[in-house]
C-alpha cells in the first residue's frame, strides 16, 4: 500500500460505499441528469453552475424527473430535498466525498474547470468526468492532482440509463479507476471500466456508427427520418434493449451460434450494406469472437437464449403498448374534462 | 383501371383483407418464424421446404414461439393447427392468397425459386422474397410474372419484431408493392415502403454499421464482446426499443431540437468516434434533417418528448426487471424440487 500510495499518489480519501456527498459541477442536461440520479440513490448533492438561472432549471429537472425515479424505486433515504445548490465551485467540491463534473463539451472549459475543481477538492477525493469524447489525458493536462482524474461518461438521461463508462488518463492513478467503478456500481450504475483511451468510449462509437449511416442516407435521399427511426424502433432495436449486437447475431447462427454465423455470413460483410468499412475477418478476429461471445452466452444454450430472448421482446413490446394505451387514455380525458 | 392493368401486368387477385391462406416457401428460422407469426395473425398457413426433417423443426418452432404469441395476443381464428406442411412447392403455392419466400441467401437459388413459384402461383397473387439484402431487380430475371414479386425482409424473430421493409425491383408493378404493404399491415406488421432498392434496406444498413464498428473494436483489442453488448443494452440500445437515432437526437439537441442539435454538435461528426465516415453536413442535409425529424415529432415538444422517453424507459427497464426475477424465482424453483 505504502509504496503503491508513493507511485501513484494519494490513496482514496474514503471507501466507495461511505460515500455520502455528491458535488455536481455543472448541472445542464447531463449534470442534472446525474444530480437527480445521486438523490434517488440516496446521496447528498451539492450542485454549482455559473449560468444565471441555473438553479431554476435544476431544480425544475429534478423535480420531473421525481415521479420516474419513484417508479424505478428510490434509496433508502432518497429525498428531493437532499439536494444544495451553491454560489461557488470551491463551496460545492469543499465537503464532497465524489465530484461529477459534467461542463459544457469544449476542451479548454474542461481543462480550465478540472484544474479548478482538482485545486478546491478534499485530498484523495475523486473527480469523474462526464466528458463525451475527450481523453482524460487530454484534460488533465493543467490539474495538480491529475491521478484522482477519470472519465465516467454516462448516457442520457444519467437518471434512468444505466450505462457509465470509466477510463483513466495517462497521469490517473490505477486506485481512482478502481475507485471510481465500485463507486458507481455502489450508486447503482451499470459500469465498464475500459483498458484504452478510445475515443468515444464504446457506447457513442456504436451509437455515432448508427447516426452517420443515418445521415448518410438522409442525405443521398435513400431514406427519411421517419422510415430510419421506424425502422429501429421496430427492427434492431428492440432487441438492442437487452442483448447486444454480439449475442443477437450469436443466435442468428441457429444451433451453431457465433461460430456458424460468422463462417456462413462472414461474406456478408463485404456487401455494400453501410458506409462503414468492414473490417479483415481474419482467423483471429473470427476465434475472438466467437470465444468472448461464448463467454458472454455464459452456458447457455441457443434455445435457452432464443427463450430469454422471445420472453423480453415480449416484455418490452407489452410494456411499451401499455405506455401507449395510457397516453391515449390520458389524451381523450383531456379533451373530455 | 385497364389501362394501368395493361402497362403493368396483372392486378391483385384478391384485395389485402380478404386473404385466407398464406404460403411459406422455406421453412428454417426464417420462414418458420413468418409461419408461427401468420398463424398467430388468423391465416391458414401451408408450407414447403426440401430439408428432410423440415416438418419436424418447423412444427417445433411454432410450438415453441406460441406461448409467447398468445402472451402478445392471438387473432380471432387463430390456431395451431391452421398449419398444414406438404411435399411440394406447386402444391403450397396453388391455394395461396399470398406466398413468402424465406430460402437460404444465394442469390441462384432465390433465382430459381422465385421463378418456380411464379409458375405456380395463381395469377395476380403477390410474391413476397424474405432476402437480407439482394434486390428484387436481381432477383426477379427468371420469373414469367416478375411484376408480382416484391422483397418483404422481416427482422428475426418475424413474429415478435414487427418490422418489414417492403421494395419493389425495376420489373415490380406498383400494384404489387401497393399490395405487399397494406397485406402486412393487415397482418399486423410494420411496414416501411422503400421507394429505392438500397443495399441491406434500412434495418440492416443501421445494423450492420453497429456490427461493424463492434467487429473493429474486438479485433483491435479495444473493447470486449461483453463490453460491446453491455454498452448497448445499457445505454443506446435501451433508447433505441422506442425512439429511434434521429428522435434521440432531436432530445439531445435541449429545447432548440434537432436544429440546436446539429449546430452545435456538427463539429463532432468529423471526430474519429467511429470507423464509418462523416456525410458532409451541408446546410441542404442539415435542414433537411431537421424538416423531417419536426415531421416525426408531429408537434410534439421537448418537454413532451422527454417525458414519452422517459416513461417508455422506465417501462422497459420494469419490465426487463421483471422478467429477470421471474427467470431467477424459477431456477431456484428447478434447484429445490
Amino acid at each position: 500500500m505504502t509504496e503503491q500510495h508513493l507511485l501513484t499518489g494519494r490513496a482514496p480519501a474514503i471507501a466507495p460505499a461511505d460515500v455520502r456527498t455528491v458535488a455536481c459541477i455543472g448541472a445542464g442536461v447531463i449534470g442534472g441528469g446525474w444530480a437527480a440520479h445521486f438523490l434517488a440513490a440516496g446521496y447528498d448533492v451539492v450542485a454549482w453552475d455559473p449560468a444565471p438561472d441555473a438553479e431554476r432549471r435544476l431544480r425544475d429537472l429534478v423535480a420531473t424527473a421525481w415521479p420516474a425515479l419513484e417508479d424505478l424505486g428510490l434509496a433508502e433515504r432518497a429525498a428531493i430535498d437532499n439536494l444544495t445548490v451553491v454560489a461557488t465551485l470551491a463551496e460545492a467540491v469543499s465537503g464532497a466525498d465524489f465530484v461529477q463534473e459534467s461542463a459544457p463539451e469544449r476542451l479548454d472549459t474542461k481543462v480550465a474547470l478540472l484544474a479548478e475543481i482538482a485545486a478546491a477538492a478534499p485530498p484523495g477525493v475523486v473527480v469523474a468526468s462526464s466528458t463525451s469524447g475527450y481523453s482524460m489525458t487530454e484534460m488533465q493536462t493543467a490539474a495538480a492532482t491529475p491521478e484522482r482524474l477519470v472519465v465516467g461518461h454516462p448516457f442520457n438521461p444519467p437518471y434512468l440509463a444505466p450505462l457509465v463508462e470509466v477510463v483513466g488518463g495517462e497521469r490517473t492513478a490505477g486506485w481512482a479507476t478502481e475507485w471510481a467503478s465500485a463507486f458507481y456500481t455502489e450508486a447503482g450504475k451499470t459500469v465498464i471500466t475500459m483498458d484504452t483511451e478510445l475515443p468515444g468510449f464504446i457506447g457513442n462509437r456504436i451509437q455515432e456508427a448508427a447516426w452517420r449511416e443515418a445521415l448518410h442516407m438522409v442525405g443521398a435521399g435513400e431514406a427519411t427520418v421517419a422510415q430510419i427511426d421506424q425502422a429501429m424502433t421496430s427492427g434492431p432495436g428492440l432487441r438492442w434493449a437487452f442483448f447486444g449486437p454480439c449475442l443477437t447475431f450469436h443466435l442468428a447462427g441457429g444451433e451453431g451460434g457465433m461460430a456458424h454465423m460468422l463462417d456462413h455470413f462472414g461474406p456478408a460483410l463485404k456487401y455494400p450494406w453501410t458506409r462503414l468499412e468492414s473490417p479483415e475477418l481474419t482467423p483471429e478476429l473470427r476465434d475472438r469472437m466467437v470465444e468472448q461471445t461464448e463467454e458472454v452466452a455464459a452456458g447457455r444454450s441457443i434455445t435457452r437464449l432464443i427463450a430469454q430472448r422471445d420472453r423480453r421482446m415480449i416484455a418490452v413490446l407489452n410494456a411499451l403498448a401499455e405506455v401507449d394505451r395510457a397516453e391515449a387514455a390520458e389524451a381523450r380525458e383531456q379533451e373530455t374534462p
